[in-house]
């Protein structure tokens, strides 16, 4: 079976000052689309060790694929390292240096030597756009091999791979069947218990096959199919992620690039609803997470970050008395704060949070991790939670349970 | 230089079904040890590939470390590659199955033949103790070479590392240096133009060296020294630390573990002076970053996420006529939010986004990316940007690019 190579360029990753993320990225793209990877190699950015990191990998795969080195500057030589293993010239590319020319002159910055020289690539190369950045990736061949080569910026490798590389390879290779994903996403349910509920499903699963990935506070469940079309796909998935999603009923919340916050504004729009949030130890995720998404501007009002208790009591009504009396980080006042977001902000319903992150303001009675999560839609209720972690944690982990007791909260008066 | 290789085991890695951090973390520790990694691969769980890869590992370094493929699986085939690559026999290690056994007698779990081969290391090997689990590792020997083998566990092979590899490796490398690095945080200029004015510096250095590190709209300049004391690397950091700081005047925020948000409050607490934000396009981001920081609350009394004009005009005293005039996405506008948010939440600074951050809500003369950026201290200015990217790419650069103003206003105005 004819397989590629992945090697990343980059200093930074051998002294483990980088997480090398885009082999993983890359290796999961070209798993689904039916190409093996044989292996992995990370190489610093030394031009000899490049040429052998290539030469090595092409003597066991028809092909390679790079990130990383293709930038400006003078540590960045994956171009002239392929150059070398394949024993190549380099030549200038007109259009790729026409493109560099257009982004630089939109910028109105000079445009120096060494970015010029981010327009040549190894002569009989077949360049690859990059609409995210200057330097183009390319695709250099030799006898019946090939190395491709792309950013190692993630947010320019990414399209270039599934627009550019994924597809060429699929050619190369003629690659018939490919990997099929449903992701199903579940809250409020913890991984043994989804695993308690559909293990059979999970034993018996070949293909598809199911599988339960935990992420922080939720966890997904996914089912994969190997299929020669999308059709054939997904008469394979259906009926078991009929099943699953009878199983987890109230709990999965949306499919594939769902998010928590994508699902509680499709249930706002689809009823006319809207929503405000008052924000105290989660600081601005909450909205950040539904501003997220396209189109929050129809449901999401906005939201109010009350750090401080005075912007509590003058920008969300909080009674001065209940901070002095219950605290800032109390049932009361969360509900409070939900009822001020709502009330102040003109919204249907508004949601609030409020907790001690950490590391400071803890007390014998309110740890850290204490965290008051209210929701008023004219009607009041409030969850105490206590969560576990850092102070980054907890409020990733706040932000994830405010946006989950909303999202069941609506999926349940739905019904 | 003597050197090491490092090999991650697992078919997971080459499906992208899992991302490989112990080599990170791995070569990150080394590194600080003053070890060298010259490169790093991943193979599957194969027992020729495992053996070919550590062959040819060893062909450049002096020694190899493994991570995974030590479990009792079928599929954990580590060790009979280690065998194969090295021409060794299996024997059993009594140490280690007594300490398998007790840790079975403990869990009341019954000992299977399949964890009884865990207890066979390649003879003449050192047993590497696992305090966290079952697996020993080990670490083997042939003429002038190693290989020592970790299992993939983090949680196991973090303690085995810290506690038994590096101590091996120093004394084995004789390792008498370590590296010691400096990070110089930049914002607000380009990689390319930091590269253009320390060219010279970049060329030069070798002990120290230095290194451009580009992030998502800003830059990094690490540098790096290898020395036998934190002493003696200070010595050799200090001037060109000083000589990079004062060619990057204004634009560097800050050293090792600064953000730009922790800047910014480490300036405002210095001066005892409080801020307050405005956000439209960015969502919450801003007030996200800034809360992040400990001790946050110190300064940051809070901010407004007016996503709606009817929340700008009754939260933060945009006036009706502002929005209808200049539209919402304007100099006017941002400027009244800033105030607003000053004013209203009583704070000495307001810092207010407003921009379009796509996909829909662009008019001809306000495309997608268009952002203004607002500061009010009293004095109000206000800066236009054209930013680049998806939605979530224009609210994090918008969210990086509001600190930075933010932060050299406050530099600026302290000189």
């Amino acid at each position: 079976m004819p397989s590629v190579e992945l090697i990343a360029v980059g200093t930074e990753i051998l002294l483990g000052q980088l997480v090398d993320t885009n082999t993983a990225f890359i290796a999961a793209r070209l798993a689904a689309a039916g190409i093996d990877v044989h292996a992995t190699q990370a190489v610093g950015d030394n031009r000899d060790r490049i040429a052998a990191a290539i030469r090595s990998a092409l003597s066991r795969a028809e092909g390679v694929v790079t990130t990383g080195g293709l930038g400006p500057t003078i540590d960045d030589l994956t171009k002239e390292a392929v150059c070398d293993a394949l024993g190549l010239g380099a030549e200038l590319h007109e259009p790729a240096l026409a493109h560099m020319e257009a982004v630089f002159a939109a910028h109105g910055r000079p445009m120096r030597p060494n970015n010029r020289k981010q327009a040549e690539l190894p002569e009989g190369s077949r360049a690859l756009d990059n609409p995210n950045g200057t330097a183009p990736g390319f695709i250099a061949f030799t006898a019946g091999q090939f190395v491709a080569c792309m950013p190692g910026v993630p947010r320019e490798m990414k399209p270039m791979l599934e627009g550019q590389v994924v597809p060429f390879l699929r050619e190369r290779f003629d690659a018939r069947e490919r990997i099929y994903t449903r992701v199903l996403h579940t809250i409020g349910i913890g991984e043994s218990e989804i695993d308690h509920r559909i293990d059979d499903l999970f034993r018996r699963s070949e293909n598809p096959k199911v599988a339960v990935l935990a992420h922080d506070f939720r966890a997904d469940v996914k089912i994969t199919a190997k299929a020669a079309s999308e059709a054939d796909a997904e008469a394979m998935i259906a009926p078991l992620q009929d099943d699953i999603e009878r199983r987890l009923l109230g709990h999965v919340f949306g499919r594939d690039d769902a998010t928590p916050a994508s699902a509680i504004l499709a249930q706002l729009r689809d009823r006319g609803r809207t929503l405000a949030v008052a924000e105290s130890f989660t600081g601005g995720l909450v909205s950040a997470a539904l501003t997220s998404v396209p189109g929050a501007s129809l449901s999401f009002r906005g939201g109010v970050v009350a750090y401080d208790n005075a912007v509590k009591i003058s920008q969300l009504g909080v009674a001065a008395q209940t901070l002095a009396a219950a605290g800032a980080v109390s049932e009361e006042a969360a509900r409070e704060m939900a009822r001020g977001a709502r009330e102040r902000l003109g919204a249907d319903a508004g949601l609030a949070t409020t907790g001690i992150a950490g590391p400071d303001g803890a007390t014998p009675e309110k740890p850290v991790g204490l965290v008051w999560i209210a929701l008023d839609d004219g009607e009041a209720r409030a969850h105490r939670l206590q969560l576990r972690g850092d102070r980054e944690a907890i409020q990733r982990r706040g932000t994830t349970a405010a946006l989950g007791i909303l999202w069941r909260h609506l999926n349940d008066s739905r019904r």
